[in-house]
């Protein structure tokens, strides 16, 4: 029989992504395409010590069905970290998900008609483009002027149509590296409670700063439903867990259980308790310390080596924290043309084009710094700069 | 401000049995309500060195982002699994999942459009009933005369309606514990295929068997395209791990790969590769025939003290498997009216209205027999009659 899917299946796209990681895993290839932590500095030992304890405890209720919103003391930590953030939050503001992926893919289910308006940042993550896309949702692109958002444009936009949801990775952005200043977060915390329409902030890099001053999340500038924030164990701990959280207000709570239930019922239990035995027993800030400190050599020889090998034709961002850089070549380049010619030469990047909703060609590029190791950046950037050959 | 959801919400429902279970588990209830395996019986220690040697062998990538499919020898193992039940399946044909409920959302995702139709039994699994509700289908029911699908019926039903799916429960179904017969699967088969609707053929409790033959899967009898069967290791290892998969052709894996990606971008690593040590390394099959054992001690004892404290006015199933007995009292009683009662008595059981996607009041309730133990089931039952008190 030939299947016959929904609708919202014509609005499904493979990753592109993903299918580009298929090749570039490769083992002579060096991948600056990949979005992976470092899989070095996961702290495998202190995960492994976790799973033992919790195990060991001779409690079976750690492998019995759970609650749908999470483990309560889990939930208790994370409203004290993100209180730590400024976020006023109790363990009732909190919900647990597979992955913050999953956090997405509820709030959409919960928000999103076949039609309606997603307004978001230009370029902007891959998996949530992807996500809004299934549930048939239009885009709208947040104006800007020179990298900076143009706050009277923006507000004509709210007037002339009344999007469903703000969606902003405001904290070294995947894919360009860049972060929303505190003046831009307070607008859009105003203009969110103004116009009615809740702000997904998607803060997955926020801990990985490597200089100057964390910046308030819009979440702890704004009325406590206004905005849905949400968090990740994935950069910190390690992705292969899947574990991340949602903040909301509680009436937006109980939607998320509901829409849950029906999706898989609740996140592991044993995942919850192993995470909030780590959480409580082992030093996770110093582990984050770890990483930024790792991270941010990384990114440092990434930014020499650009210079290094790259013309004054090459522009890139220099961001401050987070695991991208976004490099665009002069205009009459189009990086989707040139990954061919890239991966001959055994190196990959994420052609610029697939991070924009409403776009299809682009001259700029994502670079990952996170995963390659020091001669991986140094000969990888030596190799596509003759590739790129602006001169 | 107030939020505006989708208008799919308004078809989504807490779970009845997820709110009632917030009753039940207080220490001093006697619970046939859940659907929860019996926790002492989890392969605890097991399950702990699974973990413990798959975090212990230095290799970092069981922390690291993995394929949207699953971990390939996994797939392998449950692929020669399900051969060993007769269906035709290669490692290409199983897709991992959070749980089986999350490959019913996959393929309500995938499937349905708005106002289509589902054909299911009445009573059916509360959860699927919930997932196609979130997706904003309709309902049919499968014809049945005395319990036995009504073949010329449901044949006239299938061609004055086109149904989007049909959904069945073949083996010791949640909530009755019925199991179809062999014709009866062999029919569903050929008019899957003939009417060119697909079947989704939930099977959690098929290795829960106490008694007679092991029946053939639905999948095993059809064209390859025309059933999707669904597995679990939430009843035969421990629901706490939200584990399951999807046997389906290779077209169809390929969509749910796009879905799961916006959905979830995979399930966990760590979790399939410590399933994987588990299926590997310790004797699956030991253990579920020390389930199957004790099991149908207690079901045995269930019947026997039903039989022991009820009139002959009442009736129940005597399911051959499974984890529920579907008790029926006289038509002038509503089991949900009779619920406050039988709390305030410190006994609980979930009223049989919830599993019914079309009908609003029953006289039916579901027991389940894996969780209680053996004194529970007989004090249980016992102030159970007497409230119920038909004579």
């Amino acid at each position: 029989m030939t299947h016959i899917y929904a609708e919202r299946v014509n609005c499904m796209a493979n990753s592109a992504i993903r299918e580009l990681l298929k090749v570039t895993e490769q083992p002579n290839v060096i991948s600056f395409a990949g979005g992976l932590p470092a899989p070095e500095l996961f702290p495998l030992s202190d995960i492994r010590e976790s799973y033992d304890r919790v195990l060991g405890a001779g409690d079976p209720s750690v492998l019995q069905y759970g609650t749908t919103e999470g483990f309560l003391p889990l939930r208790e930590e994370i409203s004290a970290q993100m209180r730590g953030k400024g976020i006023q939050a109790e363990a009732d503001n909190i919900f647990l998900t597979n992955g913050s992926q999953q956090g997405l893919d509820l709030i959409a289910k919960l928000f999103l008609n076949p039609g309606d308006e997603v307004l978001l940042q230009n370029p902007s993550y891959l998996g949530a483009i992807q996500t809004f896309r299934s549930y048939q949702a239009n885009f709208r692109v947040i104006p800007t002027f020179e990298g900076i958002i143009d706050i009277p444009a923006l507000e004509l936009s709210l007037q002339a149509c009344q999007p469903k949801l703000i969606y902003l990775a405001p904290t070294y952005q995947n894919p360009t590296g860049t972060t929303l200043t505190i003046e831009e977060r307070k607008t859009i915390a105003r203009l969110a409670s103004q116009y009615e329409i809740p702000v997904i902030e998607d803060d997955p890099y926020g801990e990985l700063r490597y200089e100057g001053p964390a910046i308030a999340p819009i979440k702890s500038l704004a009325a406590e439903d206004a905005v849905i924030y949400l968090g990740t164990f994935s950069k910190t701990l390690a992705p292969g867990l899947r574990l991340g959280w949602i903040v909301a207000d509680r009436e937006l709570i109980t939607k998320l259980i509901v829409a849950k239930q029906g999706t898989d019922l609740h996140t592991s239990t044993l995942l919850q308790r192993a995470t909030h035995y780590y959480l409580t027993h082992f030093n996770a800030s110093e582990h984050i310390e770890k990483i930024r400190q790792s991270y941010k050599v990384r990114r440092d020889l990434m930014l020499a080596e650009l210079k290094a090998n790259f013309s004054t034709q090459v522009i890139w961002t220099e961001p401050t924290g987070g695991m991208f850089i976004w490099l665009t070549l002069p205009d009459n380049y189009d990086t989707v043309k040139l990954l061919p010619r890239a991966l001959a030469a055994n190196v990959a990047y994420v052609p610029g084009a697939h991070f924009f909703a409403r776009q299809e060609s682009s001259s700029s590029m994502r670079l990952n710094f996170s995963n390659p190791t020091a001669l991986q950046i140094k000969q990888g950037l030596k190799a596509l700069a003759e590739i790129v050959a602006v001169d």
